[in-house]
């Protein structure tokens, strides 16, 4: 903390961005538009310290005037300001199960755009340079509505480290250096690039909607992976490795996995593992595939569901007596399967979780389905405006 | 955050308390006595705030002046500024394995008193009664070098709630509310009280000393529990039950444990597993009769630390998957066996822990050894007064 002097130039700088700060997060917050009289109100700033910050938000295209909308008073309606729609906007760009999505949000973080391509290759450079071609088309898709394109966050199954994909042990990748790919074929965009983990930034997502303060969200597929939030913060570690749940030891002679630990979660829930090796019919997905067979009361299937379901509660019975956590958000392909899933998850959690006995616990579906990762990537645009938007609207972008 | 306006009386208070704390947080981080010139250095704060803000702190016990002392340049000693050894004082009480415990600890963070008294009865309201008359004795004694004791923090081996404790099985505890009955017996005193798990705040006391940043801290015993240290702050969970790590499923076939589950850590690796039902030499405590029959070689007992140290590694592996944490300090119990547990983790860790394979782990026996929650409860007068010395001051106290 630095000290704050009277009628210090760089103090009285800091006070401009902190005012402004809050006048927009007022904006962001509101559900409707709001007037200047009220920012002043909730405030408590003078009104003509707001006319000057709303000028400049709106000069910066982070916040716009609205028509005149009916406040509920009939015959009195009026100007209103709201997150600007035309403004600034992020880009997604996720490696999921089945293949690439490319996803734009606006400030407000409404979704604007998203494209969905199956893999040809799931070589890192091919993967890439496609990513690449989706980002420029989505750029291109959404400037025809007055955005603009300033972040550009990837969302990959495994750890990260600034840029570089450790592992990705569904994609085959070991130390490929994604941020650097995606910045080459990013050069003509003038953005941000962020690489991260998926489950991470699907938790991000989720937690735009109006989650609890605290929640595991699982991102379940050919990998399992978790995004922790604690007082709406997402948990990162001290590298940002943390979530890695498809790791955790369910049985410790289990089956060896292909991190070269035996029995790990991924080994009993992956979709690989409740598949148990049976042939996909050409025209379904594994996700699809599973419901119909499940659906039709196929007992493999059941078992298998059974077993993944179990060993998915022993290990968020784990996280649940580690952190004491009380929201359970199953995602990617667990959302689609969490029918049967639910329950076998929830036995293992009321014998294993101390403080289940006094305490109730909620395991539910995700709510932002398969784009979690896509969306909460492309959020970052919101992360980064909000944390600064002084700095943001002196960058003149 | 508010909006800070010039001219406004409250934003002028705000910025005096903020300047206040910033001197007072120099001078508790500060190795050696500091001048006033030095500290209108370091803060950027004028010659005639510092000596007002220095006033304000050495009136109210939290700085003290100290005689001259050498600076190394030959013949020119200088007086300098020091937290107050002999102003407030913090008092940890700790429900140990073989009894309890009452330590007083200086604004420095130095330990001035320490009593142990074992077990005659574990009934919740003579053990408070008891801690009552410990804490009495400790406050006496303390007040002898002109320390006021100002806080009491309770230390207590299982999750706690607002005081009351939900449940610590090594004492047959459930629902007690120590807090209260606390209270109770101190009301002669004028303290804040509080009730915490003992593995947090022995991972609180650690995290005083010069440890990393982030940090799992395990304490063995009767019962085991963990403090997670996070960018340097306890991760308390929802409610403040996290760290449940004695259990934390190891098998999930395994034995039954008393909190209901099978196959938790606890059933491998606290005190009364290791002993296995071992009748204790007359004169030895657990941990002492371990460490004399590991020493022998009794082939019983390496057995036990062997099978404890492969659960510990599982249940370890777990956490730092999750967490991304890369440093494990083992505490209580656990230290004085260290020894002979630590291979045994670190080979699971090596198998388990996805970023084993390019980051070093770092598994060593923590520093303050049986004391360190007591120590660690004490110390909650520095954090109490380093959050807000302006309202410690304003209390008069």
């Amino acid at each position: 903390m630095n000290a704050v002097r009277s009628n210090d130039p760089a103090r009285q700088e800091r006070l401009r961005a902190l005012n402004l700060e809050l006048v927009f997060r007022h904006v962001l917050a509101a559900e409707a538009p709001v007037s200047r009289t009220e920012l002043a109100a909730a405030t408590g700033l003078t009104r003509p310290t707001i006319t000057r910050i709303v000028e400049e938000l709106i000069a910066g295209r982070l916040v716009t005037e609205t028509g005149a909308t009916p406040d509920g008073r009939a015959g009195r309606p009026r100007m209103g300001l709201t997150v600007c729609r035309s403004g600034p906007a992020g880009l997604g760009l996720d490696i999921r199960t089945e293949g690439l999505a490319a996803c734009v949000v606006d400030l407000g973080g409404a979704v604007r755009h998203l494209a969905f391509a199956p893999f040809t290759d799931t070589e890192a450079p091919a993967v890439l340079e496609r990513l690449g071609r989706m980002a420029a088309e989505a750029a291109e898709a959404v400037s025809a509505e007055g955005l603009t394109v300033v972040t550009a966050t990837l969302a990959v199954p495994g750890p990260t480290d600034a840029g570089i994909v450790r592992t990705a042990p569904s994609l085959g990748w070991r130390d490929v250096d994604a941020g650097a790919l995606l910045a080459e074929h990013l050069r003509h965009l003038d953005v941000t690039t962020n690489v991260d983990n998926e489950a991470n930034l699907a938790a991000r997502g989720e937690l735009h909607r109006a989650t609890p303060d605290h929640f595991l969200y699982i991102s379940g597929g050919l990998d399992i992976g978790a995004g922790i939030i604690l007082d709406r913060r997402l948990m990162r570690g001290s590298h940002g490795w943390g979530g890695e749940l498809g790791h955790l030891t369910v049985d410790p002679d289990g089956k060896p996995c292909r991190c070269g630990s035996r029995g790990c979660l991924q080994t009993y829930a992956s979709l690989a593992a409740i598949l148990h090796g049976e042939t996909l019919p050409e025209d379904l997905t594994a996700d699809a595939a599973l419901l119909t067979w499940a659906d039709a009361g196929r007992p493999e299937t059941l078992a298998a569901l059974d077993t993944a379901a179990t060993a998915l509660g022993i290990a968020i019975a784990n996280v649940l007596n580690l952190l004491d956590i009380d929201t359970v958000l199953l995602g990617g392909s667990f959302a689609l399967l969490s029918s049967w899933l639910i329950e076998g998850v929830e036995a293992e959690l009321a014998q294993r979780v101390l403080s289940s006995r006094w305490a109730p616990i909620t395991v539910r579906p995700a709510t932002l389905g398969p784009d979690a990762a896509a969306i909460g990537a492309a959020m970052a645009v919101v992360d980064l405006i909000r944390r600064d938007p002084t700095a943001w609207l002196a960058s003149g972008r």
